[in-house]
């Protein structure tokens, strides 16, 4: 089951501009690109913590577009919005000033933008994206980490799709990355943005290949800092070491580090995720914060242990008991009690979901996630076992 | 002493192909460039190894000039040989094939060419490098991280110099690694290798801010697969997973990721170790390992104890004692053995050096160091005394 180390390229070349007080640079980057900006964000939070005050206070000498209404599970149509007027205003540069939906979107917009047909081709077809707009990214959320890489997940809701596309022109050219600027974000925001983290960690760390020893030890040191620094955040939500560290954690753990030379096999919770997110429009983070830990029980089993109880024994610090499988059951029990810990759902029934979509999301989990070639590969039936077990 | 988590840019922008094979890739990425290409290497050993056949054979459509000879220690003599190739034969691109003093070498040619004084200037002011020739490294040892960074250390003999200059500009346009590359490295400077990426992170782990949690994780990952990988490098130097191990970890521990938010103190052993590779040209890394462990103890107070007893609670998974003094000392001690069995030097006397140059290579690293601003600053007196105990 074990392969070698996999070659690949590592290219994350995002200009990351992290700590107070970054945002004065904002005139100086988005100038390299142009004077005319579509600022895109979300649901106004920006304008009531002060941050769309400051951004329009700094971009006097620019023609500012606004896209706003942004939604978590970011909408096809809203990126059909946003191409329409980059079009129509001749926009330089995409500025996205939000969390990881209000950056997809962006990105989705600035690759649309050249494309002549439905942006949905450029979402189903990524080979369709032959250029880019820039993209600069004001980040108010950890969680995604779209701030530093190259992939877009946008939803259509009529077809109750949603679809990750990614092209390396997504990568936003500069990002801002203050900690503080997180301090609004809600108890429950903070602790999905923490599974969404972990999540990204886990699809690369569960992943076939041996001798990715740094890969590796990168991936167990943002799982520790979302342990240690999660609960600070939420009991104090102006901590900025806290802040600080799942901002970065965000960024460090899906801007290609982490998966450097495991590039061989599908991601496994983040496909079966996405089809409760179509069809059920939930948060990400609490569907992946469900799913995780019943996805890790029903993969369990010889070959795996081993691999969990390196997770168990890195991460959680837990003496080595000599048992593979008992080990590794402690790992996923602890894991699972995080989540809780955090205040996330455990069950799909606390979000008020039955069993009634179960087998069509498997089934598209398995398409659309290619999900026959995950860890431990997954068909048909898999998937909605686990998906039983999230009840 | 201890300071907040600092702002900080990270920027990391080098294409980093890595594996097996990624050599084909050479004409694809210098065709980005141009046409003409200084190739610089060193003293010969890509001859022998069929690297540079290899490359050759790639580059029938380029112009291909080249420098050969460059040192250990790169020297500004041959320097200001390549810049003549490059004005003479309208170079596009520079191409470094080697370790560390090729890359370093090529780096200030690059930088050289646009300056009209001579190229040692640009050494001892990095304000006067206004523009930079591309360039593109072929790794052939793991060691400085120069593939992924903007430094360049040049050695001046007239001068008894060895000084650190850098620039945005410097980094390497993209690099390929290739970990079959580094088989033909010898034990002797497999084992210095991994003391310089051992040092490159020492040197921003101890530092006083505080916070920077993901960045000493990652430190202390890239720590731990030198000790694991290195000694199987020596034992058998065709271990694939041993040098691509070694030869990431040299990318990873001074690409900027592990300084990040840890930029308010000077380095403290480089320079040190810079003036007696200037005075003695001996290999950095033995330097480095002679002097790490004795700046250690010197270092060792009240106030370090901590970090130190956290260096080896993490890296060497030492069961806490309780008493931070000792976990701190069992770290050092440890950390001495563990450049001792990989055959490094621990004395000065070993390399026939003895206490005649001290007062000066002294007086020089705090100068040239800023040591008066290192993690416990030092001043003369202090890098004497860290210099007879190397004695």
């Amino acid at each position: 089951m074990e392969v070698s180390m996999q070659n690949f390229v590592f290219n994350a070349t995002t200009e990351m501009n992290f700590g107070r007080g970054q945002i004065e640079k904002l005139p100086k980057i988005l100038g390299r690109y142009g004077r005319n900006v579509l600022m895109v964000y979300g649901m106004g939070s920006i304008k009531r913590n002060g941050i769309y005050d400051k951004v329009m206070s700094l971009l006097d000498d620019f023609n500012v577009y606004e896209l706003d209404g942004v939604t978590p599970n970011p909408r096809i149509d809203k990126v059909r919005e946003g191409v329409m007027i980059c079009r129509n205003y001749h926009i330089d540069v995409v500025l996205a000033v939000g969390g990881g939906s209000t950056i997809d979107c962006s990105k989705a917009i600035a690759g649309a933008y050249y494309y002549d047909g439905d942006a949905w081709d450029i979402v189903m077809d990524n080979s369709r994206i032959t250029d880019v707009l820039p993209i600069v990214a004001v980040l108010t959320a950890a969680a995604t980490g779209s701030e530093m890489n190259k992939n877009a997940v946008i939803s259509n809701p009529e077809r109750h799709e949603k679809i990750g596309t990614s092209s390396l022109k997504f990568i936003p050219r500069a990002a801002i990355c203050d900690p503080e600027y997180t301090y609004g974000v809600s108890k429950f925001q903070t602790a999905a943005g923490t599974a969404d983290i972990m999540s990204h960690v886990f699809e690369n760390y569960f992943k076939s290949e041996k001798g990715t020893y740094i890969q590796d030890r990168f991936g167990e040191g943002i799982i520790e800092a979302c342990l240690k620094y999660c609960p600070r955040a939420m009991e104090d939500p102006c901590d900025y070491d806290a802040r600080a560290n799942l901002m970065w954690a965000s960024s460090m753990a899906l801007n290609g580090l982490i998966g450097c030379g495991k590039g061989s096999q599908s991601w496994s919770c983040h496909p079966i995720e996405h089809e409760l997110s179509a069809f059920y429009d939930i948060t990400h983070g609490a569907g992946l914060a469900i799913v995780t830990p019943k996805w890790m029980r029903h993969i369990l089993n010889e070959k795996t242990a081993r691999r969990f109880k390196k997770y168990t024994r890195n991460v959680f610090h837990v003496q080595d008991t000599g048992d593979d499988y008992e080990m590794a059951e402690i790992g996923i029990d602890k894991t699972e009690q995080f989540f809780k810990d955090i205040g996330l759902p455990s069950t799909l029934s606390e979000l008020g979901i039955d069993d009634s979509k179960i087998q069509v999301m498997a089934h598209n989990a398995v398409i659309h996630g290619r999900l026959d070639n995950a860890y431990v590969p997954l068909d048909d039936m898999d998937v909605e076992k686990i998906l039983r077990a999230c009840l």
